[in-house]
């Protein structure tokens, strides 16, 4: 058996499993992310030696390391581009990586892991024209289309969340104002919900926030199954905002299986539902041509660690 | 020397040419397109026994037919799903080519063929990840990503006219509210110009169109190089609009080349100029990673019947 690492280096903090050829991941370790790429490098390089001495094996032994973050590298000079979670910028990534494992070493933007993970071992298994979605802090995404990652021209494409959906419109955390992401992630539900709590005092949401802490983004899902309508305006805009996004991207991709995570996935059925409802108002000809499947994501973090160690096989 | 043919049916005409493998047409012809579908079959038949007759070869001596058209071909059926342009809907045209012709047959999008077109024989020669926009009485689109037209997963996609630019936004003939068509085709050009101008009548663009008969793609750039105010709000917005659709595509596709295409390219370089200052606005981490080059297209309508002619080799 040739086992493989898989890293997700967020944020928060850095994940990092032994990956078995199954797709199974048989050891794992992680850590808050240190301050400087330096740092975060140097734990990388002592976590996967204690995975290595774990299952028994030198680093050497391993198959390949494979690193995903929130950002993507240049592959003529392997520099980083630029990771505003980590504060990472034009890093020399692959070079760090090549002097720290005498192993092939491989990097791939976060969702472009998560979307290779889903797809070998999770909720897009065995399937080829494959759009996943991330509803988290911002809005991510990974497309495989006949069987391959997709990643534009450059290798540095698929910013999903940085299509237009209101031209002009709310200023986005990237810089440009309008993106998906300023209406479709968890940070802008949460905006969206509290702002109808302030519009709707007397609401049974409103209620619900006071008794039960901070506004999440859970709090309009719940509520709104509990048949607020406060609530309930406010899943089905964020939902209807959704969509549109994957309007666009059902008539751009033609995927046959679109795959949602992030924390807002775990509304699970009820937000697959909404959104489901939402897409005739933006895919064409959908009577004709049809929509495609839509899921939750399956593996949760562990698709960012799988799909990073099996970056070289998409 | 081997010749293909190369059709382009639209709803106005259908141009046949002859192409030899420089890519050249040697030969053509066209005609007003018929009314029905097997009209236009039978046309197509007829023109590409003249057209090889010309050349003094047999219709089977010809390498192969290309057709391409303002719609998709289901890759399972053979049928051609929908379009408005030529009030065609669910026709098997794969059957119905390879009845007529007893040398192979391929269809493509016409956008499609555009930028195969495009890439092998005008602004994109050479070139490897090419994303091309027609601004005409739509918004079509083609891309070429390593080398190969990029259709989506079920060679239905790049539906790129047809991606949100304003959610919720004005109607597009398409059915969807608020995509990139209804704001930067020609069509909407116009109206943006015929309001600017019912908006300000003592407008230089105002005098001049009373002069110069009616409002077309063309009249508020004119104006605008004349430099009246009213057109340069105008072309500033519209160019806006071009803008923010291309970011949007930038960030997913990542091409090393824009061709711009369709009656509004003919404004050339005034209209590249002022998209190319409106990029930043829509962009992700351009700062960074730089744009791409823009060019307008340069085969116009031969575009479409080389691209047609060569399908099988993108």
């Amino acid at each position: 058996m040739k086992y493989r690492i898989g890293a997700d280096i967020g944020g928060t903090g850095i994940k990092v499993g032994i990956v078995d050829e199954n797709h199974a991941i048989v050891r794992r370790t992680s850590l808050k992310t240190p301050g400087t790429f330096e740092e975060s490098m140097e734990a990388l390089r002592d976590m996967v030696s204690e995975l290595a001495e774990q299952v028994g094996i030198k680093v050497s032994d391993l198959a390949s390391v494979g690193v995903g973050a929130p950002s993507t590298v240049n592959p003529k000079t392997g520099r980083l581009v630029f990771s505003n979670n980590t504060n990472w910028k034009d890093v020399p990534i692959m070079d760090v990586l090549r002097s720290l494992f005498p192993i092939p070493v491989y990097f791939g933007n976060d969702a472009d892991c998560a979307v290779i993970g889903e797809t070998l071992a999770g909720a897009a298994r065995g399937r080829k024209h494959v759009l996943m979605i991330t509803l988290g802090t911002g809005v991510g995404g990974g497309i495989i289309i006949e069987g391959k990652l997709f990643c534009g021209g450059d290798r540095q494409g698929a910013e999903i969340g940085h299509t237009p959906l209101i031209y002009n419109g709310k200023q986005c955390s990237c810089g440009i104002k309008g993106c998906l992401e300023a209406y479709a992630s968890a940070t802008a539900l949460i905006e969206q919900t509290a702002e109808a709590i302030s519009a709707h005092p007397e609401s049974a949401m409103a209620a619900w926030v006071k008794e039960n802490g901070e506004i999440n983004g859970k709090t309009a899902f719940e509520c709104a199954k509990s048949g607020d309508e406060t609530a309930i305006a406010v899943v089905e805009q964020y939902t209807s905002y959704v969509a549109a996004g994957l309007g666009g991207f059902i008539n751009t991709f033609r995927p046959d299986l679109i795959i949602i995570g992030g924390g807002v996935s775990r509304a699970g059925d009820y937000l697959l539902d909404k959104i489901r409802s939402h897409l005739p108002e933006s895919t064409y000809a959908i009577d004709i041509l049809g929509a495609p499947e839509l899921k939750t994501a399956m593996l949760g973090n562990d698709a960012g660690i799988i799909g990073a160690a099996f970056l070289d096989q998409m």
